[in-house]
C-alpha cells in the first residue's frame, strides 16, 4: 500500500514536495490543506483533495504523514506541535537557536498522540547536518566548514526590496573560492563572515530613484549586508524576469581532519550540492524522509526526531537485500 | 565507562584503528590478537595486551567490540561468523558479490550468540555506500557514479609485481576528470571502465630486465590493466622509497538527478574523499562505528547489520541535545 501524504500549505516548498511524490511510486498525495479558500486553489496533481486547514482532523486515519510547510518564524512553532498530536508529521524548521524549544514542544505533543514527528528536515538543516555529524564522528581531530551558494537568499532579497527606491531585488549568496581552497589544502582557519561568503544583489530601481543612495543603503544594512563584500547590479525589469526567476542554491560541507601518529596525515571530506531548484530539492528530501517516518512509526516509534535518528535503510524504497546488492 | 575494543590481526588497518581509538576519548584499546607469536609483536599503545588469537574467548566480558581485520578473500568469511558468536564485531568485508552469503552467515552466528555484528564498514563499502543510498533516495530520477582515486591500488600493485622482471611496483587508480565533469554538468552517460578510470604504474626493474616487455606485460594484463589506459613509469628503488611509501586514496560519489515538472531542473550531489592514508581513514570510520555497535547492542539489537542500519546519532560521542545544538 502507498504511503498516504498530506501537505499543509501550498507555496514553493509544497509544490516541490508534490513533484517529488510523483517520483516515488510508493507515495501518494492525498490532500492539500490551505488557510485560503480551497475552491480557489488549483494543485498540479489530478485527483488530490484540496481542503481547508480547519478540516484537517477529518483526515485522521486517511493520511500516514502530514508535511507541514509553514514558515519557521511564526507558523511552524504553532503548527507542528498542534498537528503532531494527530498525525505523523515532518517540518523543515530552520531557526537554529529555537530548535531545543521546538523539539521539546513537538516531542511532548507527538508522544501525547502516539505519533512520530520529524523536525528540521531539508538540506540545511538536513542533508548538511548528516554530513556534519558523520564527518565529525569519523574525524574527531578536525574542523568542519559549511559554505552556502551560489544561490538565492530569499531573506536577503526581501531585505533589499525594503530599501527606498528599490522596485525589485534578488540577492545571491556566494562562497569565497579562496577560503574553500584553504580548507581543501588542509588548513583549519577561523574565518569571519566576510571571509567565507560574499553577496551579489540585482536591483530594479523605482523610476527616478537614486542608484548611488540605494547601493549605499544596501551595502551598509546591518545583519544582512554590512558584514559582507557586496556587489550591486542595476538591471531592468525584463532582465530580472529573464535571468533571475529561478531559485537555485547549494553549498558545501567540508571537514578537514588529521589521523595517525602526531596527526601526520591529512584527511579531507567534502560534500557538495548544486541545485537548480532549492524548493524542489528540499521537497525531494522531505519525500524520502516521509518514507522513513512512516516506517519508523509503524515500528512503534513516537516523539520528536531529526535526521540524526534515521537509519539510512528507512529512506530507500528498496528491500534491505536489494539495498545491499545495489548500493553497498 | 569506555567502550572496550579488541583488534584481531595487526596490519595497516589495525594500526589505523589503533590510532583512531586514541582520538576517541570514550574508547579504549584493550587487546590485540595475533596468529603470530604474541611476544614478538609490539603495538603502539602502552598497556595494551597482546595475545594469541587462540585465547580470544578468554576475553568474553572484557571486550565490548571486536574489530576483525583479516582479508576479505579467505580470512573474514571464516573469522567474522566465528567471533560474532562471542563478541559484538565489525569487519570491513569488501568482496561485493559475496556480501549476501557473508551477511547470512554472520547474521546466523550473531543471533545465535545474541550479539551485534557489522560487516562491510569503511569508506567503500561504508561512507560511499551511505552517500549512494541517501542520494538515490532523495533523487529517485537520476543516476549515481562512483569514481576512485587518486590512490594506491594494492591489488593492482601486487599484480604488477608478479610480472617477470619487476622488482617492485606501485599502481595508482585515477579518475578521468573529463568524465567527472560530464556528470557534474548534468549528463547521465553510461561509461566503460576505461572512460571512468585510468591507471599509473611506477615500476622498479630487476637488473637486466627488458623495460618494453615489462610495460607490454602490464598493459595487456587481463582483469587488472587491459581495460584501462595505463601509463608505466620506470623509477629507481630510491625513488620508490622516497615518493611512493604512503597509501593515499579517495574518490567521489556523484548523483545527477532531475526534479520538477518534466524534470526541468537538474540537481547534483557530490561527495569527495581526499585521503593521505587509506588505512588510517578506514580505521577512523571503524572506530566511529564501534561506538554505534556498542550502543545498538546495549539496546538489545542482534544479528548482522551494515552502515545502512545505523542512525547517525549513534556515531557521535555527543549527547543528542548537543548533537542538535552543534551539528543540526
Amino acid at each position: 500500500m502507498s504511503i498516504r501524504i498530506g501537505i499543509l500549505g501550498y507555496g514553493n516548498l509544497s509544490r516541490g514536495i508534490e513533484n517529488a511524490i510523483r517520483q516515488n511510486p510508493d507515495e501518494e498525495l492525498v490532500a492539500v490543506f490551505t488557510r485560503r479558500d480551497p475552491s480557489a486553489l488549483k494543485v498540479q496533481t489530478e485527483g488530490v483533495t484540496v481542503d481547508h486547514v480547519d478540516h484537517v482532523k477529518d483526515y485522521i486515519g486517511k493520511i500516514d504523514v502530514l508535511m507541514i510547510c509553514g514558515g519557521s518564524a511564526t507558523d511552524l512553532p504553532k503548527q507542528t506541535p498542534e498537528y503532531a498530536k494527530y498525525f505523523n508529521v515532518i517540518d523543515s524548521f530552520d531557526t537554529h537557536a529555537k530548535v531545543p524549544e521546538h523539539f521539546a514542544n513537538v516531542d511532548r505533543a507527538a508522544k501525547e498522540g502516539g505519533k512520530l514527528a520529524m523536525i528540521s528536515c531539508g538540506w540545511d538543516p538536513g542533508m548538511f547536518s548528516l554530513q556534519r555529524i558523520i564527518a565529525e564522528s569519523v574525524l574527531p581531530e578536525g574542523k568542519h566548514y559549511t559554505f552556502w551558494g551560489k544561490g538565492v537568499s530569499q531573506g536577503h532579497s526581501d531585505a533589499a526590496r525594503r530599501v527606498n527606491g528599490v522596485k525589485d531585488a534578488r540577492s545571491y549568496t556566494l562562497p569565497v573560492e579562496s577560503a574553500m581552497d584553504m580548507v581543501r589544502h588542509g588548513e583549519q582557519p577561523v574565518f569571519t563572515a566576510r571571509e567565507m561568503h560574499k553577496r551579489e544583489v540585482f536591483v530594479v530601481l523605482e523610476e527616478g530613484a537614486d542608484a548611488a543612495a540605494v547601493e549605499h543603503a544596501i551595502k551598509t544594512m546591518p545583519d544582512y549586508y554590512a558584514d559582507y563584500d557586496v556587489t550591486v547590479h542595476f538591471i531592468s525589469e525584463e532582465e530580472m524576469k529573464r535571468d533571475h526567476a529561478e531559485l537555485p542554491h547549494g553549498g558545501f560541507v567540508m571537514r578537514s581532519g588529521v589521523t595517525g601518529e602526531n596527526g601526520k596525515h591529512h584527511e579531507f571530506i567534502e560534500y557538495k550540492l548544486n541545485l537548480d531548484s532549492n524548493p524542489e530539492f528540499t521537497g525531494s528530501v522531505l519525500a524520502a524522509y516521509a518514507r522513513a517516518v512512516d516506517r519508523m512509526a509503524q515500528k512503534g516509534e513516537t516523539g520528536c526526531i531529526t535526521v540524526f535518528d534515521v537509519a539510512p535503510k528507512y529512506l530507500s524504497p528498496k528491500s534491505e537485500e536489494e539495498q545491499r546488492h545495489t548500493l553497498l
